[in-house]
C-alpha cells in the first residue's frame, strides 16, 4: 500500500466516516482530536490517489428555494473526495424550502471563498424571483462567478444566473415551466436535461439535479468514480409513468400544470429586463 | 365555479402559495392573517376537490441519514394536496445528515400524531445502525406503525423497520448493500425498485425514493395527478451511465463500492438477532 493510500485511510478514520462517500466531504479535514479513534467501517484503500480533490464548492440556498434542486447534487457534489460543500445564503438563519424544510446555512454570502470551484444556484418559483430582485445576491453571483471554475443552476435558478448576466450568449437549459424566458436574458435555449457551454452548466427542472451532479462528478474525476457514485446512489431511476415533460406528459395534465406558472413567468420576463448586462 | 374549488383558491391566495405545487401541504391550513392579501400566483382552480386530501405523514429523520432519502419522497409527499408533513426526530435539535445538510425537526417521537396515513423511515450507514440499536426509536416505530395505514421505508431504512419487526414475512427491498440481510429480518426479498405488501413499500438505494414517493402518490390520489407532479419535477431522469445496479456496473467498481460496507453490513446482521418479533 503506498503512503498517500495509507493516508487517506487515516483521514477516513479520523473523520468517523459516517455513512456513503458523501461522508468524504469531510475526509481530507483535520482529523478532530475527539474522532480520533473512530472505527473505520468504509474501507477506501482501493480509491487511487488522484481521486482525492480540494474543491472549494458554493451552494446558495433562499427562503422558498426547492429542496429536491439543492439535494440531488448536494448528494453528487459532496462525494468527491476531499471537496468542500458549503451552504450560502444571506444570513445564518434557518431557510425554510418551499415546502417546509428548514436549512441551516453554513456560511454567509460575505464569508464564502472568494473563489470556487463551483458555484451552484437551485431554483424555485417565488423565492427565486425575490432571490432575482435583491441587488445584493446578485452582485455576490455576479462577482463569485467572475472567478468560478464551473457555474451551475437547475431548475429555475438558471433564471437567477440570468439575472446576475451569466447566460448571456450562452446554451442553457431550465424549467420547462420556464425555458422560453431563457431567451430574455440573452441565452440559447436548448431542449436538454443537462447543458454544458464552456464552465457553465444548467440543468432541467427539479429532478435533473441528479443527472446534472452526477455528470459534474465526471468532469471533475472521471468515469469509474462517476459511476461509483451512481451506484451508491442506486441511481437507475424507473419512473411509474411517462409523465416527466411538457411532450410526453398527457396535454391536459400540461395544459394545467402549466397554467400555475402564468403570473411567475410574467413576473420573471419583467425582471429580465434589468438584468446585468442587459 | 363550484363552492370548494373557490374555497381552494381562497386557500391557495391566503397560503401565498409559494412554489411548486409543493405548497400545498399549507394550502388547508387556516390562512394566517399577515399574508392574508398574498398575491395568488399558482392558479389550481382545475384541480377537482377530491385532490384536497388531509393526510397525516411522518418522515424520521436521525443523525446521519441520507438527505436525498428523504428529500425526493419528501417532494412528492408535500405535492398531496391538503397533506401535512412532520419532520419527526428524537429532540428538536438539528439533525445532521451523513453529508452535512443540518435540518430542523418540526416534531419529537411524543409529539408525532398517534394516527399516520403515511410513517416513513429514511436509510444512512452507521446512523441507521444507531436507530436500529435504539429501543426508544424502534418502539416509537412498532407503535406509530400498528397503527399507520402506510409503512414506508428507503434504502437502507428497511433495516430498522426489520428490526422493528416490520418486514417479518413481506416482499420488501433495500439498497443492494444491504440487500442479503432483508431475510435476516424474515422478509422475503424482492429485486425490485419499488416493492409494495399490504400497507409496506420499501425502495431500494437512495434515489429510488423518488420513484416510491411518486408511486405512493398515485395510489392516494390518482394517475394524472401523480403525472402532474412528476411534470412539475421534470422527472424523466437522463443517468450519465448505466452503473446504477451492482448487475449494470462495471465488476471492479461494484467490488469496490461493495466492500466499503462490509463491517456495517456485519454489524446490521447481529442487530437483526435482537429485532423485535425475531
Amino acid at each position: 500500500m503506498t503512503q498517500p493510500r495509507r493516508d487517506f485511510l487515516r483521514h477516513m478514520a479520523a473523520a468517523g466516516l459516517a455513512g456513503s462517500a458523501a461522508g468524504a466531504i469531510r475526509a481530507a479535514e483535520p482529523a478532530p482530536a475527539a474522532k480520533a479513534d473512530a472505527v473505520l467501517t468504509h474501507d477506501m484503500s482501493a480509491f487511487p490517489p488522484e481521486w482525492l480533490g480540494k474543491e472549494q464548492i458554493a451552494m446558495l440556498i433562499y427562503p422558498e428555494f426547492t429542496a429536491l434542486d439543492l439535494v440531488g447534487p448536494h448528494y453528487m457534489f459532496t462525494s468527491l473526495w476531499g471537496a468542500k460543500v458549503h451552504l450560502v445564503a444571506a444570513s445564518k438563519e434557518p431557510v425554510r424550502s418551499d415546502a417546509g424544510l428548514s436549512f441551516i446555512p453554513d456560511l454567509t454570502l460575505a464569508e464564502a471563498p472568494a473563489d470556487l470551484d463551483i458555484l451552484f444556484v437551485p431554483g424555485g418559483s417565488q423565492g427565486t424571483l425575490k432571490v432575482m430582485q435583491d441587488p445584493k445576491q446578485i452582485a455576490w453571483i455576479a462577482d463569485r462567478a467572475r472567478r468560478a471554475k464551473l457555474i451551475a443552476s437547475v431548475c429555475t435558478g438558471a433564471m437567477i444566473l440570468g439575472q446576475a448576466g451569466l447566460l448571456r450568449g450562452k446554451r442553457a437549459t431550465t424549467h420547462w415551466a420556464t425555458h422560453a424566458l431563457l431567451k430574455d436574458f440573452g441565452a440559447v435555449p436548448v431542449d436538454e436535461r443537462v447543458v454544458w457551454d464552456g464552465t457553465l452548466v444548467t440543468g432541467a427542472g427539479v429532478s435533473a439535479g441528479l443527472d446534472l451532479g452526477l455528470s459534474v462528478v465526471a468532469r471533475l474525476r472521471d468515469k469509474p468514480y462517476a459511476q461509483g457514485v451512481q451506484l451508491l446512489a442506486e441511481y437507475a431511476p424507473q419512473p411509474p409513468f411517462n409523465a416527466g415533460t411538457p411532450k410526453t406528459a398527457p396535454t391536459d395534465v400540461h395544459r394545467m400544470m402549466g397554467s400555475m406558472f402564468d403570473a411567475l413567468r410574467a413576473d420573471m420576463r419583467a425582471s429580465a429586463k434589468t438584468a446585468l448586462g442587459s
